[in-house]
């Protein structure tokens, strides 16, 4: 007989009334009596466990009665309907195959445990129900913005991980390297001799995808990133991973309104796939996790997003008469005390900030007419603050090379990104999501390295 | 008016007959007389070009009869059928804007241009014919590996491109630091001390996420990576990369056979999905870049593959009589010659090596009864040799032991990948694909360098 996943009799569980079934997966929880016995089993293919019913007719009905947590079964079975149960039918075991024992060590027994505890079992955490959840959902949400993107024409472009030069600050970076660090070739001059190295100059790992996803732009028109991106900065918070996952898209022929349209549409669409292929887990979440959960979901998707500017959101906070931490005047970077405040107390709602002093920003983003301010719109949303930060791009060659002169930064570095400045340029923008940062969001967990598989943060790279 | 995509004006030309359309793109071909010109313009939506018809009464008529290639322009006009034309439209200009002028050096002119040089300018190259469809392919083919997972209900799982241990051989790796390469910190002893580093520890680039992935797969069933992968070996092949993406399915409750049955429904899936979604692109291919391509992929998605075993394809391979640059025997890896030779000559079509020697694999492989081969199994394709590699997991807990004790490897180091087999083992297996390799299968394209955007090989990190 063919193996049935667990999900197929969930959702279609009228159609395998009183049929013969064959299901394998992990036990969950075990009653037994002398005369008969209840496992529940997680098949992996679904939230919820499946609950087997097992009688002393059984050849091996006393191996069974004292199988451990999270042996691995197979069982052969009839599904019988339980209308009046919590679950909609259970399985009457004919036959039980013993697959794999568990230690009795088994560190995940049935009671709850803390989730920093559960990061040090990181192989076995996603046996519990709320890591099944976060991942399942995180795998979810993935394949939503591809989808999403995919649906609109966009080219999905694998920008490179490894980076031969230093566009966004060293500091920040990881450096590789293949050299011997224990005697590092150098050159006459005493300095190291990164001839010798795998790539023949310094390298890293990349920041963002943004500088060769804008090549692809104004060929493609419309592309998105979607992979790991690093940074070493040494900030151990429930917010930052040194690896995380990052998507960028680009589009050409729009501006910072076109930029904004679609990450508004981005956000309702992964949130909306998550809540319809994952009703079970977001119900878990909702529940056990965050009670705010679905209000403040379903608020973002019905919401329009606010917009204003950041020059009118400095204005909103001066005169709100709140204290902050943080004093606010024009020219300040906003802190997530300022972005949550805006957020949640006065629009209630996600919200567009636009227009943000240039001093604060990035080189590349498109200066304003007023030469003070940049075409830039993070999006802030109640509950956590920024998620998206997005701009339009400075398109025009000699406003882009006097700022990156003012700056300091080396024209040589970039003379292939400047060269799309003189080879039909258009105006174009674009935005970044962090991946986690609305994982965390989407289902309510609070610490980054709980929506990942196996985070690595300062001092952590365990497994 | 807002603007269209070419490629719906393709798609949907009837109902666009005699309608008023906006589009925006980049000048591919001009020609221009006195009174009228044509344009050929690309907008990035779509692999082939749309031809403007423009006249003297455009306002600007001598500004865009001298325009450059490359040129950004914006046009609006008229839908035009042209049935007995080589395109099935074009659009009479009724006004058109310069969003962008090109310089006139820019390197990419009409002219034919090898793709070494175009390498050296990988930031405009997917402006080309032969690069526009190779990406647009990548992103397709990517998608539908994506959606195949998917719709099998696999858990999509980011495992980490940071490890924290050297799992695979550390020759092969590259190592990531964020210490000062000038003042290497040391201990007492006069050792690096790798308590100053990031992680506390060394770290190094991932070589594969299979590890991690049976982690999970030990709970959700199913589930598959898609993510970047490195090597830092020295190899300046046509078909090697230092950064290269891998897709690593991992299964439970399944053995060799199923995982073969998965690899093969896989590749025909990503073959079929390419093919209907990418008609244009696939035709440049075959008429410009390989001209057996669709013979080849039309003979992959219709066959059943083959399968033999190691032992077999030696035999087979001795009674060739076929001279080989690498003589055969027993115990030898096969070289990319012999395993050509298998799929080309003997069986034309892709076949399945299984039951490797044991010493040329690697020890998380299921050793067969016979004790001296594993459950392996190669997936060789004509054209090509290998594109996938897979096997069933050793589950045993001492058998897997004693084969790490006999190759030295360090238990300590995999503490988590033998607890899995402590809790709940199942029979269990995997693949890996090399995404860019079925790129170049399914494009013909013969360089590695030629199917990334920003290839990075040895002494290589441009851009």
């Amino acid at each position: 007989m063919e193996c049935t996943l667990v999900k197929k009799i969930y959702r279609e569980a009228e159609s395998f009334s009183k049929k013969e079934v064959k299901i394998s997966g992990w036990v969950r929880t075990i009653r037994a009596s002398n005369a008969f016995g209840f496992i529940e089993i997680n098949d992996g293919s679904f939230f919820k466990n499946v609950q087997i019913v097992f009688e002393k007719e059984l050849e091996n009905f006393k191996e069974i009665s004292k199988i451990t947590i999270s042996s691995s079964l197979t069982v052969e079975g009839e599904v019988v309907l339980t209308p009046d149960a919590k679950q909609p039918f259970e399985i009457h075991a004919k036959k039980i195959i013993v697959e794999g024992n568990s230690d009795s060590d088994y560190p995940l027994q049935k009671k709850r445990h803390s989730f920093e505890y559960l990061r040090t079992i990181a192989h076995l955490r996603p046996r519990s129900n709320t890591f099944s959840a976060v991942f399942r959902v995180r795998s979810l949400a993935a394949f939503a913005i591809h989808k999403f993107f995919q649906e609109k024409n966009f080219v999905y472009t694998h920008t490179p991980i490894i980076t031969g030069s230093d566009c966004e600050g060293a500091g920040e970076m990881f450096k590789l390297t293949t050299m011997d660090l224990n005697n590092i070739p150098k050159d006459e001059n005493g300095d190291i001799d990164y001839k010798k190295d795998f790539f023949g100059k310094e390298s890293n790992l990349t920041v963002s995808g943004q500088l060769s996803a804008e090549t692809f732009a104004l060929a493609f028109r419309s592309v998105y990133t979607f992979g790991p991106t690093f940074r070493a900065e040494d900030s151990n918070t429930a917010r930052h991973a040194a690896e995380f996952w990052m998507i960028e898209p680009e589009i050409a022929f729009a501006d910072l309104e076109d930029d904004m349209e679609l990450a508004e549409e981005m956000v309702k669409y992964v949130i909306n796939y998550v809540m319809e292929n994952a009703p079970e887990e977001m119900a878990f979440f909702n529940s056990f996790v965050d009670k705010t959960l679905f209000d403040r979901l379903k608020n973002v998707v019905s919401s329009d997003f606010g917009k204003i500017t950041y020059t009118e959101a400095v204005d909103l906070l001066l005169k709100s008469g709140e204290k902050f931490e943080y004093p606010v005047e024009w020219g300040i970077d906003l802190q997530t005390e300022h972005e949550r405040y805006l957020t949640e107390k006065i629009f209630k709602k996600p919200l567009f900030v636009t227009d943000y002093p240039k001093d604060i920003k990035a080189f590349y983003m498109r200066i304003n007419d007023d030469g003070k301010t940049v075409a830039a719109a993070d999006l802030l949303v109640p509950g956590v603050g920024e998620i998206i930060g997005g701009s339009q791009r400075e398109e025009r060659l000699s406003v882009l090379e006097a700022r990156m002169e003012e700056l300091g930064l080396n024209k040589e570095d970039y003379w292939w990104y400047l060269e799309l400045r003189k080879y039909g340029e258009t105006k174009h923008a674009g935005f970044g999501l962090g991946f986690e940062r609305i994982i965390m969001y989407i289902t309510g967990m609070a610490n980054i390295r709980d929506v990942i598989p196996f985070p690595r943060t300062t001092g952590s790279a365990e497994f």
